[in-house]
């Protein structure tokens, strides 16, 4: 059956597939001491255009989220996370699992708005008990954001300069970054985000490998042990290949761009499509996610007809849905939609 | 000077004073396994009317609290509580810190509005996506709360209701509770919480004791080797004896009761003097806790003259600030006090 | 290079590899809840023939050992382990970043002797004290051990019944199991262990696949809420067909055992080959890890031709080094071998 | 009954009471900012001759060694000490609730010989695969042992230079430092601890005071936020006083020395008391804590009379025993005991 139902139904993209077949029988060591692992490290630091950076490759976003948030962090400090960020709603409390609290400040559509932000940190500073309170010492955001909404270049300056202030980390969750970059909408580049982070991931699982996301410490702070530290995590692969090989199939000739441009073209239209059909969206999204308003028997119908994902109920006769485009979809998966709805 | 600043200025009771002395050079033996202990385990149980409660005690608020939740929680189970609920918001993240997350929904004056607790809940559990969410399983109360509010009886059976529909845990953090059962406008009784929670502590270092709490676990569901887990917790005090003879001193001849009898008389006479002088009160708290609004002024006239704690800045021109009498308020700081505002 | 170093040296067996090709464009649901990862668990339990077991896929064997181990005991307990047992040594101290002791106990040879299991025991129950000390709640061992060796029946059976004498887990850390199954000197089979074990993992990444561990819950008693709490560890990905793909491969027709009876056959030459030569083994094990003394000489000169593990240092002379076959290794690898040592 | 059984079966001693007593209606601030508090901290530094320390109040024993290594520590960091340290048997695994290895070591009579540590750690640096162990960062004495025995100055200034070499903090707990200050036996003085050790406590719980211990942080190295941290472990008391008060009393005029001196004196009093009938003795303490051999029939007979601790069983026939002296032992008790064994 059809399917919008996520950016993660579908397996690797071919080429990312083609590597692994490629590069099956090669002797290699263990760990990502491997010369695809370092290959892909560099392209990606070339990607990012800061030699400075270093690179690590994880397999989950949750995985990636908890290592990297509790090996930045001191026992007593907190990551300040919008509401409905993944850390603080969808990881089942991976974040305070590592003794970490996740200070959760009201967002619009996904993001953390900076006034709210700042607004926190001066109640903060400004209370003379704050000794018994968490200390905020990162932000995290995801961009996209789970709602496939964008910062833009202006707003990002913005919070690293909060960060600054404040001496907090950045961490930008790019689960979804490919994504995000490629938008037809968004005056942000990678190159941006690694100047103005402290440390975010390139995500893989969603963007056209099997799995595998690339924590970039942008300007080569990491964790003392860091690689000792995902081990003890279990977030170690003994055959650290097969995310080494499948990045450096990723960030080759562009690869990753090139697939992440091909959701947003797909979305494009899909967007198009139910806009002409007047359907209404929950809000505008500039990514492969899309939130459309259905009516508990457009639900029925296209349902029985095309898988897509809930999200939550808006009323009695009305629910809001997500369509997801991927590296994956195919202009015949609009067309076939437009049959449907 | 004149102090309100809260209510643990003063070392312990004199009667509480009077049994540690009295009970000094007995030869005990430690960990809690001493008569007194014992015994003062047994009176509290009787002021509870419930015999088949268990009782344990500890030396702080947050420990009690650290330890009760910890222990009565699996992994990946959280603690909802008011955003203004101390787990919440001044412990400097113990809770998360034992890998739990705190679930803030929006309170009012210090409380949990059930309504705010239902329909979080229903919005958890209509989530299909809830296996990706830590699941709810106890409800924190503060009783009185941090601003010095009750629940009523009513209330507390509404919560009641609401765990036992969604299998959840009450658990009513009392560090204040002799100034709660002695409000003037209470319906809620001791053997109420005994009856309504399953874990709640009977506060013994804001009322009276140098330091403890009694933690009860009213039905006898006490978690398995307890007493193991707070040596875990390094919650353990070799000289058991020490909270044994001191809860001892405060449930016989109801001790407690007549303490907190007292602070709730100067407040309600602190409450009067300063309403008879037209300032204006944050809201209406029925304890020891009296939230005041002072200008600019006032703060550093009455403070030049008078110790309060410091709360929040209103507004340019004015601040909350709070005035704590206890067991130790005395009718001549009233007076005095009414000299100076 | 010739290389023996590791049993991760390649990537995935080839009949896993097409496995994963043939399927990669089937549009499959995200987190395991797709038809290839339930057939994988029903494979596995047929294979097992304990239908009342719970199968779930993990992508590691440290993981595996921090999710099982964490998921299974409670706070206060810790769990027993040989002092070279994987989670003991290799792991950056995984289990206790989770909260949990590893009791070390003396082993010999990678095995913990149930003699020294029973003596901690004893000493553990007979002491008044124990209170004060971790419980011990599960058994930990390896099969094969770090050291290639493998426990007997007999040996399993009465470790067994110790753990049910204790009431504690039996856990089987099955990194290599394939080997252990086909060595030619076990008693053991798949049945015995999901038997004799509430819980074991069957490892699929030294065995022929990407990344991937079967983990078992023998007796079907699995942790709450389980694959939340795999969420909650990072370990579940969104892509769970990759490890869903790879055991059924490996389960269709007895991969699993074919290819571990080939890193079986390929070890027996290799050590008859180093026998015939006159080398010294540091102990013997019957599966595909050889543990064989090299003295400096010929460390280096081997060394220079062939690839091999570093154990450790005998005396100033003489090393214990590894040599491991595996799924991948040739006839003529053994072959070119013996034109080097 | 007369009663040897521990050092803490018994109050504070009179002038720790008396303080308390005189300080009891003084109003203070809560937290440990009070005048008393600061004085003890100053008298403290004092007596260790060391102005740069800073000192902390902590409430017992575990608590401390919780707070301390969980808050020196880096997450992949691990402490190293005796298998009968108190953190490594004792405490229901406290350091492991953190998150942290304790990496057992064979002791001798209580001490860790730096023979064991030197070789542990070289075999540590050694191993190319360290990446994948704990790293060891930190050292745990306890001084008097649980056995009762003491280092000597040459032997810390050994530990010392181990530390330094492998980068690594030593600490020293002190639960009962005053009695091995005070031993005949020993060249140690409290100058010499806060010289050679990073950090240490000064135990108050079983050497005069009601509950407490003195934690220095010898060089002033005391971790970030670290009163926060005491409180995110529940281990701030609000009255802080408490602690402030009872080791101003304890280290106004020397009492703490003067009373472990009484100890000691009736220890070696209780020894040769032992001696003279002929006892054996398990090994040779040199402070209040004596481990004698006991017959079956010696243990009955004497325990109708006198209470004492049971150690360890050492055959069918013989059992040891330890008789602990105290700040309030009397030359009556021994005098008392002379009649009983």
């Amino acid at each position: 059956m059809l399917s919008f139902e996520s950016d993660y139904i579908i397996g690797a993209h071919e080429r990312v597939l083609e590597a692994l077949i490629r590069t099956n029988n090669e002797v290699l060591s263990g760990y990502g001491n491997d010369i695809h692992t370092k290959n892909a490290e560099n392209l990606i630091k070339k990607a990012c255009g800061t030699p400075e950076s270093e690179v690590f490759f994880l397999t989950g976003g949750t995985q990636a989220n908890a290592v990297v948030i509790s090996t930045m962090l001191r026992n007593f400090e907190g990551v300040i996370s919008a509401k409905t960020g993944h850390i603080a709603l969808h990881e089942v409390g991976a974040i305070e699992y590592t003794g970490h609290k996740v200070i959760e400040l009201d967002g619009i559509e996904g993001k953390l708005p900076t006034k709210n932000l700042v607004s926190y940190l001066e109640t903060f500073y400004g209370d003379e008990n704050n000794a018994m309170m968490v200390r905020p010492a990162m932000v995290y955001i995801s961009h996209p954001t789970e709602y496939g909404t964008l910062y833009s270049k202006d707003e990002l300056c913005e919070l690293r300069k909060i960060c600054d202030k404040y001496g907090m980390k950045l961490f930008l969750d790019g689960a979804r970054l490919g994504y995000g970059l490629m938008s037809r909408e968004t005056d942000v580049t990678l190159h941006d985000i690694a100047t103005l982070c402290d440390v975010f991931y390139i995500g893989g699982t969603k963007v056209g490998a099997l799995c595998g996301e690339a924590v970039v410490f942008a300007k080569g702070e990491t964790p003392a042990f860091f690689r000792s530290q995902t081990k003890q995590h279990g977030a170690m692969l003994a055959k650290g290949r097969l995310l080494g090989v499948q990045f450096e199939a990723l960030f080759e000739d562009g690869l990753y761009f090139e697939i992440s441009k091909n959701a947003i073209d797909r979305a494009e239209e899909l967007k198009e499509l139910f806009n002409s059909r007047g359907y209404e969206f929950f809000l505008n999204s500039p990514t492969n996610q899309q939130f459309i308003i259905l009516t508990n028997e457009q639900m029925e119908s296209i349902g029985s007809k095309c898988r897509f994902g809930f999200w939550e109920r808006l009323d009695e006769n009305r629910c809001v849905v997500r369509f997801a485009t991927s590296f994956a979809t195919t202009k015949e998966d609009i067309e076939t939609l437009s049959r449907i709805i």
